[in-house]
């Protein structure tokens, strides 16, 4: 009762089989040099304002402007030239349409996206760019699902998920793993001196309190506490999620699936039910989901574009958002915050007066 | 004959002292560790698109987000004690503003900015937020020098012209030092082998082929002009300036100064005329000053934004604007672009449909 999708192409047994730390540190070495390694940026500013130490880990300057490229890559990396034969296939609007797309081009197959119809005309743009094949279905979970059936029936292509997906969640936790190893550089290494001897001071205790990610689906949230949880197990993993569209918040302090129906919110990469492998990877590795007003969404976007001069889209603003409306104990942490990616329409901003 | 403004605290005589690319050189030095090092990125979409291999030096990530800030904290670093007693002042609207009074807050001492009624709110709280007591005037050039000469008489403070001003000119200049610096990484070394010998090849060869800055009162391009010619002589230095504030274009044509009167452009930051300094500078070490269309400006800083995810001002993008206009020959060229800077009023964007 996890899911609302049926999923043709996945083993349907009880009890799936869950990815783990491991998984994504292979999936780091299959991936090497295919997404961009992105930087590390921290805001004098912001931290002022906030009264804590934020590192942002800019995955909306990764490939298609969004993490999404990583686990699509390597999804696209653990299948046999057979499987790639016949391409790959998916339903998306967003980030992962471009994502598989460009992952196909990469790999030398074909892409079918099936897209609602009513998608914004950039998006589509975006993902005909990289030479998928669209086909445009009514905006309903209903006739997605039909329509990719159909394509995965015709063609043969294997349907890569969105984020229910093993290889896909493995890929998105490389986005954590590599802040781990690039947050080494912000600490300063320190000599201890014990009489005649001195040793090295154990810097990854400072290396971060908190990671936060946003949470819709729930594919980079459990990447990535998969990763966190095994590396250093006293970090805390908070994922943000908007109050108008708080499934996941509601299926994790429940510990029940609840699904994502008739979301409302700006952060049109969170509007989806989280997955039958990652609500038990959230369940297990996360330690709170919190949810943030519409308002404090677009404060926290608005704070990024004009303190630290990048574009995140809202879905990635909504970690800064919990900061700002002061949901967990944040105060003087120092907090790693995946910036989700940076696709907006500039034609269609929340920020006028 | 070459300057709009009286400035008293200027030297009048006919021939003003000139910096050299060694000022640009002692500036890098005198200012290390207060400017931020900022990167340079390079967008593989823009460079598709356009048909070149395009650097942006990313100055919007500079301290109050533009170039502003090396050239005024290169300024006080020259002044001493006793001069710094009394405060610094200056007239300006923009990003020198805010760089002044971040520049006095960091040497503690007063910074008196003289700014028109009709400024935005947000360059009124950032200039305030830096603690600079600000003098508000009518929106003339003749209101804001007489309040300017009122407070230099009355405080004592020295004036600091936002580009007409020897040591300002020199610290502009630090953006291009470390970007040449910095673009050897992109440049591979080879090995020449020549029978039984081997060498490493000139690859400064290579290094860049053009550089470019926005133009308005020429403080940035005289500054680059000056270590870029001096470094790499070979290296066009190419400037990009609004069509509806063509006085640049104009004087560096003609030979003979042009005033800026009543200009029109979306690039608020490119309005002034050159300076008693900056012109003969200009005119000695720049190849081409080129225009843009408003329209161009706007493709510009949209391509920017969506293919790069970095907000950068209508000013920064009059390069990227010639670039997409034709206006020179930069097929196939390596070329550096100098992103002046990132202060956008998000409430007023021209991206709406």
């Amino acid at each position: 009762m996890l899911t609302l999708f049926r999923q043709k192409t996945m083993n349907n047994s009880e009890l799936p089989k869950l990815p783990t730390a491991a998984d994504v540190q292979w999936a780091q070495n299959r991936i090497a040099g295919k997404p961009h390694h992105t930087p590390v940026l921290s805001s004098d500013s912001i931290n002022q304002i906030v009264g804590a130490e934020l590192y942002f880990k800019c995955e909306n300057f990764q490939k298609v402007g969004a993490f999404k490229f990583r686990g699509a890559v390597h999804a696209l990396s653990c299948l046999s030239q057979s499987e790639l034969k016949n391409g790959v296939a998916t339903h998306s609007s967003g980030n992962h349409a471009a994502a598989l797309a460009l992952a196909a081009k990469m790999y030398r197959t074909k892409a079918y996206i099936v897209m609602p119809s009513n998608s914004p005309a950039i998006k589509k743009i975006a993902v005909a760019g990289y030479g998928a094949e669209i086909t445009y279905c009514e905006p309903t979970l209903e006739a997605r699902q039909t329509a990719l059936d159909q394509i995965v029936e015709k063609t043969g292509a294997i349907f890569i998920h969105p984020y229910d997906n093993f290889n896909v969640i493995a890929g998105q936790g490389t986005a954590a793993l590599e802040m781990l190893d690039d947050m080494q550089q912000f600490i300063p290494r320190r000599i201890i001196i014990h009489g005649d001897e001195w040793e090295f001071d154990n810097h990854d205790k400072r290396l971060l309190d908190i990671i936060m990610t946003p949470v819709g689906g729930g594919g980079l949230l459990s990447g990535t506490a998969l990763i966190v949880k095994h590396m250093l197990r006293r970090i805390l993993v908070i994922a943000a999620e908007p109050e108008g569209a708080d499934d996941a918040y509601r299926s994790f302090t429940s510990k029940q699936f609840v699904p994502s129906i008739n979301p409302q919110t700006i952060a049109d990469g969170l509007l989806t039910s989280l997955g039958k492998l990652t609500f038990p990877i959230i369940q297990q590795n996360v330690d709170a989901i919190v949810t943030v007003s519409e308002k404090a969404i677009v404060d926290a976007m608005r704070m990024i574009w004009e303190r630290m001069k990048i574009i995140v889209e809202p879905s990635a603003a909504v970690t800064l958002a919990a900061i700002l409306e002061q949901k967990f104990d944040y105060r003087g942490k120092r907090i790693g915050i995946i910036l989700s990616g940076g696709n907006v329409d500039l034609d269609n901003l929340p920020f006028r007066k």
